[in-house]
């Protein structure tokens, strides 16, 4: 089999171990990649992944500091968790502490794609530079991005799409929420102070050089994604979807590979809808969706809210999911939601790909439900997506038979099943 | 408004509750409970409570001992939990010390609809009697039904579509997880053992004189429902829920109101066809799911797993969840399994009422989402489907500046978000 060089500055080692990974044949891997259905990144060191059509679903875990908890070895411990409950990527979101050595820190540890919100620290330095955020400059903005992406980040997330046409299409259908996105409401504030267009849109070209030169992805922020189930699917997300979808093509012609973005909170009903706009308006880009929530009244467990709409929203097409942790809408997760955050958004995935027909997907429940049949516990917990919290639960919760479980006993239903079924072959056994 | 008698013993009373309750005229409710659509239960000092069309989404949980631990206070400690995380009603399943007392105490402090599982009584109890629980015969499953019935129950699982003809159906087309139903397969083995039909089934004329006799409803459980997303909407689930179809008839015509458990273990693209199928072969009767699981292999998380399936299945229409608690296919639940295992099925359960179009149902959202736009935070907790862990939660991670939280402090999206509107109003605010 021949391949083609994908484009993008995908390398073929990297290509190759991908196709390998995702049990594909590497051409067509090159092809999806050149069409910017599917994104390739990794390498040097940093596993290699791809996103998007075909594709296992994978996960993302948001890490960072803020300004009241600027800690950095908390975020360390927080990335080891990360990876080791099994993030496909990590977004490094620090807003305090000494951001630079954080994200490079971050980078050092971190062995899976790692990507960055640098308006959040462009804004953080103009306060620092000129005692208000406001004041930050379009050259400022584009000199932190410059600053991430040397660092050897796989990608960035870039709200574009938030501009001045869009942010008036929000006027046209009033929200409960207004907009959640930390970039795209500071990016929107900014604009109406200074009565200025966007500079990640208007400066876009520059961007694109930027982010080419060191073979960084874009990822198409939305930053006028809805924060309300009420907010779902309005004007104003889908005016920037619309522009998101221009910047796609723009991106792919400049030799960068994008995804998009999507929401947010998202009404059971509606995250269909969502997927296929994003997939018709945006060209079948990849599309990493943060949730969506279903609902906005359980913070505490909106990594639950999350896992339900993800797992539906990836079914119908999503690629890549942003997990959500218990913490959301609360405060900044400590490690203990960071693994929550991660398992309840690998259900929401495995979910999701055994019915968009992964390979392998739906043999590892088949393996799983044969140990269960077989009451082989040993093969359940290594099976099992967390084998850790299998033990721990089992060894809470002794038995007197070890072959059974605490819940039933001698009321195992494998056990009375297997009895009829061995009866039923007139087995002594 | 004139209402008629909906039948079936349920009172003026209740039907005036339960009405009230679900913002629907007492007229209409008595006609969808007189079809055998709604069912309606409760009263004599147990809260009415009804499920089925336009309902709101209702949540069971199951509690019981095991025989590794009988112990009652420490079921009693799960009842309270469970009531108090917002449960609809429970189940007790005990099968470890003894059940009856364990029954009365439950129902004695159940302020909310109860049921239970007869049969595994009457197997325990024969293995008592006779030293072999296949011993149990005919008339002492009846008995014990009846004692149930006696001691106040709501309702009570019984496995009448397993019979001669479905267990043979199952056989049609193999499973990897057999029969994972408790009851289910204690009765295939039983009826194999002694190669008789189910008494529940060949008797179910008497059974039903007896439900009638005491008004408890009969939820007509999956004991062939599929254990392993491969086993999903296979020969044995759909051939048992024809025969289920054709009890429900037979319920309503004998005066006992019933409904109809389903999966189990169903993969994301099914879940509506079970729905249908549901609605369709046994004529609109309440659906009364078990999860559905979305994938096998995370025990540890299944309240997780059965979150993502029980709202799709809701949404679609089914009308009561089953919870399933972190400990599924690992051992007894612990009070904390429980209310994790309530919570997420409300999350569900609520979710679907979103779309269900559940009269009050968005416009809880939306409070909770104008809450969060005014960072009124003692009306974000008081609106949380859990205040408790809104609480914890924003307590363990204290802040510089109250109004913010700690995930993003002055880089808070509502702050900018709503400086934006102010500044676009001209407001000196």
């Amino acid at each position: 089999m021949t391949t083609s060089d994908p484009g993008f500055g995908v390398s073929a080692d990297v290509l190759a171990r991908i196709a390998q990974d995702e049990k594909i044949d590497a051409a067509t891997l090159s092809e999806r990649i050149q069409q910017g259905t599917v994104v390739a990144m990794g390498g040097d060191g940093v596993l290699p992944m791809a996103i998007g059509a075909g594709m296992r679903t994978k996960v993302n875990a948001n890490l960072g500091t803020s300004p009241d908890y600027p800690d950095l070895a908390g975020e360390l411990d927080k990335l080891h968790a990360a990876v080791a409950a099994g993030a496909d990527a990590v977004m490094d979101l620090s807003t305090g502490g000494d951001i630079d050595e954080i994200r490079r820190a971050v980078r050092a540890e971190c062995p899976v794609l790692l990507g960055t919100v640098p308006v959040y620290q462009a804004f953080a330095e103009a306060e620092d530079r000129h005692g208000e955020m406001m004041r930050m400059t379009g050259d400022e903005l584009l000199e932190v991005v410059a600053r991430h992406c040397a660092d050897n980040i796989d990608f960035a997330t870039l709200h574009c799409g938030v501009t001045r046409a869009t942010v008036a299409a929000l006027k046209t259908q009033p929200r409960i929420g207004g907009i959640v996105s930390r970039g795209g409401s500071l990016l929107a504030a900014w604009m109406r102070h200074n009565n200025a267009e966007n500079p990640l849109y208007e400066r876009y070209d520059e961007l694109l050089a930027i982010l080419r030169e060191y073979g960084v992805a874009i990822s198409l922020g939305d930053g006028l994604r809805p924060g309300a189930v009420a907010d779902a699917t309005d004007a104003g997300q889908v005016a920037e979807t619309r522009v998101l979808g221009e910047l796609v093509l723009r991106a792919r012609a400049a030799g960068v590979q994008a995804f998009v973005e999507g929401p947010g909170h998202v009404p059971l009903d509606q995250i269909e809808a969502n997927v296929l706009l994003e997939k018709r308006l945006c060209h079948d880009a990849p599309f990493y969706v943060l949730g969506p929530l279903v609902t906005d009244v359980a913070p505490g467990y909106d990594h639950i809210t999350g896992a339900i709409g993800g797992a539906i929203c990836a079914a119908a097409g999503a690629d890549f999911l942003c997990y959500v942790t218990p913490a959301e809408h609360l405060g900044l997760p400590t490690v203990a939601d960071v693994i929550d955050g991660v398992m309840a958004s690998r259900i929401a995935a495995h979910a999701a790909d055994i019915v968009k027909g992964v390979p392998g997907a739906r043999e590892w429940d088949d393996r799983m439900s044969r140990a269960r049949h077989e009451l082989d516990w040993r093969a359940m917990e290594n099976l099992a997506l967390d084998p850790g919290r299998v033990r721990l639960t089992r060894g809470d919760r002794p038995t007197a038979d070890d072959a059974a479980c605490s819940m039933c006993g001698k009321f195992c239903s494998v056990r009375a099943s297997r009895f009829m079924e061995q009866d039923a072959e007139g087995s002594a056994r």
